[in-house]
């Protein structure tokens, strides 16, 4: 017997006929004794309605009834599941995230999960039933309906697998898996068959969209396998779990992320003293501006620095206006703001012990002709800022390298 | 400071414009010092839109699932209508039919409500907010989604009325409110000013429209008097309570109630013995068949009677079947169906006191040139069988007896 955590996002299940399409899938794969849970999303675009309407009431609408609106979305989709489950002679029960007892911290709109109370849903699969249960939801303590933001229904279905004790959750998605770069901007990117939580949050981190970060460190915390899968074929995906399984041949390298929502900003001409790098990070900070790369360099100015740095393109706005407050009070000389580049990052978990990656990678853009502007390191990456222009060329010129036998297929 | 429950059904909420609407209508209304809860159905034709969505995954949707879906149409409207408060600057919050604490038994589809634990709502009245409850659903003990059947919305706002000890419960109609007869057939009809909750029952079974039965018999058992009023006029509509509070110009009769939702039946030549009659009304009880009036005379033939009775036109094809059945085992002769008929009825509490009213009835009738088929009576109602095609005229003749004085407006 297993337990099968299965999640299907919101274009899997746009339609009844696709609905009825995920339900004989699941039937024809599931052996008579397994425990099935199925977590779902909103149908298609429906989501997007709900917004569009909660606009025209309030542009402004309150966190709490946005969430309480939204959370009709998966709500229509598991009752409309459960009853396909049922058309096909297969007994199924849909459960509210709240029936399913996944508690959240009352953050409305991207709440945490703290709890999974899998009482309810344990007993409808000890009945034999199918179990539906709606994602991006929960229920805080006081009894408010909450969502859980972007990506939220992975994290649902990581949660209830770490609730039932299941060994894996089968993430069916529109790609058949976790590639070693985006096989749109790269052709021959290779399918990776398992990635470590480590390297697959590092991607994410850096720009790789494949799984929402949030659900898999809930896997991570919780030791449950994630498997990364297609929706529309019937073939194995990658596996993100702790350690690999499987002596692949050996790569160092894992994958190439490129992020285009960069931008850059610079504070020409700051003063050379203690505690000025702080008071504009803490600055940042307290505008809630989320800072990615920082380098600290001295200015053709005596006794003055240019600091640099890189924000999402959604936060250089609040971050400009930080700075340019800050440049009066301070003073500095000038800002800067940069928003035609594009950050290129590898990730490995090997490469700590491997010497010479970071120079390959450099080799690699030099190579293409391709000017780097800012470069950051983590224990398991490197990233550098290039044009945005070159990102295609520079993702292909860094893959080449570190996947040379992809090359040539 | 006043307690104030008031409905607004789905065709008031159809649009976020006409949302905005009531919102502007409440606020004006509103005293500072007032406790408001707004009971409210799905938008528009939502509903509607979710049972075909239900239809094309399963016809025969389990009704469990049916009520989780259909569920989602009024948290839709209560989220947004709390924004629409919000973005007024009028703090308001909303509560599913779990949250405003509305219990009902597990009889999905059709739940009833056995307990309203208006904690919550209280607390958000208390704290100054409006409360927008989710009509037509509810919560079992064990934590499931019901809905309450049609006009379920009418009857929470009666019931949280109830668990707040509201001495009222406001229901606003297209309607301006209870007539004599229905407007449309009978222009000179008379709004009342008030009605019992017994008289106002006797004409929703005898197929006046504006108020569903249960949400009625809630306000009876539990003393809150139910207004119902026009959305879009501001006027008073008609107070349903238990006894007058005012001497109005006293009518015995109260209101003239017209049904074509009507079969007749016959069996033809049944045996003359006891238990025959017995025999067939409780097959058609066994079928679940509701029958309303019935009526035995003799038969042509000696030794045989006939049975006549009339159902809902819904009914029919299940008590045809029923008939057709005991014929052969009885055996009886035949088997009649009428459908060109209507049923016409008069209602007034005082009628048990004053004589004459039936032969009035009857009268009016007569001269009108209308032939009268079933007769039956109740402590507060006389109803008879007329032909479909003269049903407009009958009720007009009646009217025109019992309320003469409206005739010369």
């Amino acid at each position: 017997m297993a337990i099968l955590v299965k999640k299907f996002g919101g274009s899997s299940v746009a339609t009844p006929e696709k609905i009825h399409g995920i339900v004989d899938r699941v039937l024809k794969e599931k052996q008579p004794e397994d425990k099935v849970v199925i977590v779902v999303s909103a149908m298609g675009d429906s989501t997007d309605d709900l917004l569009t309407l909660a606009g025209r009431v309030n542009p402004d609408m309150p966190k709490r009834e946005l969430d309480m609106l939204l959370a009709t979305g998966e709500q229509v989709t598991i009752a409309l599941m459960a009853g396909a489950f049922c058309a096909k002679g297969q007994p199924a029960v849909s459960f509210t995230g709240a029936q399913a007892g996944i508690k959240t911290n009352d953050k409305y709109s991207k709440a945490s999960i703290i709890d999974v109370e899998a009482g309810r849903v344990k007993q409808a699969l000890d009945e034999g039933k199918v179990v539906i249960v709606a994602g991006f939801q929960g229920i805080t303590e006081g009894g408010d309906i909450t969502t859980l933001g972007r990506g939220g229904s992975d994290t649902t279905a990581v949660a209830v697998a770490a609730g039932l004790k299941a060994d894996m959750c089968d993430i069916y998605t529109d790609v058949d898996g976790v590639y070693t770069a985006d096989p749109r901007i790269v052709p021959n990117a290779k399918k990776l068959d398992e990635i470590t939580f480590a390297e697959m949050l590092e991607l994410a981190r850096l720009g790789a969209g494949v799984m929402q970060p949030r659900a898999v460190e809930y896997g991570e915390h919780n030791g449950v396998a994630i498997h990364v899968r297609s929706t529309f074929h019937e073939v194995p995906g990658t596996i993100i779990r702790g350690e690999y399984t499987v002596q692949e041949k050996k790569f160092v390298i894992r994958g190439v992320a490129h992020d285009t929502n960069v931008a850059k900003l610079a504070a020409r001409g700051v003063p050379d003293e203690p505690g000025v790098a702080y008071k504009i990070f803490a600055a940042l900070a307290d505008a809630n501006v989320d800072v990615d790369m920082i380098v600290q360099s001295a200015s053709v100015q005596q006794n003055k620095n240019d600091i640099l740095f890189t924000v999402a393109k959604t936060d250089m706005a609040e971050a400009l206006g930080v700075l340019e407050k800050l440049k009066a009070e301070m003073p500095f000389d000038k800002v800067d703001l940069e928003v035609n580049v594009a950050k290129v990052s590898i990730v490995g978990a090997g490469m700590l012990g491997s010497p010479g990656i970071a120079a390959g990678m450099f080799g690699a853009l030099a190579g293409a002709g391709i000017n780097i502007g800012v470069i950051s390191t983590s224990e398991i990456s490197i990233s550098c800022l290039v044009p945005a222009e070159d990102v295609t060329k520079a993702v292909n010129a860094i893959h080449a390298h570190f996947f040379p036998q992809e090359a040539e297929h």
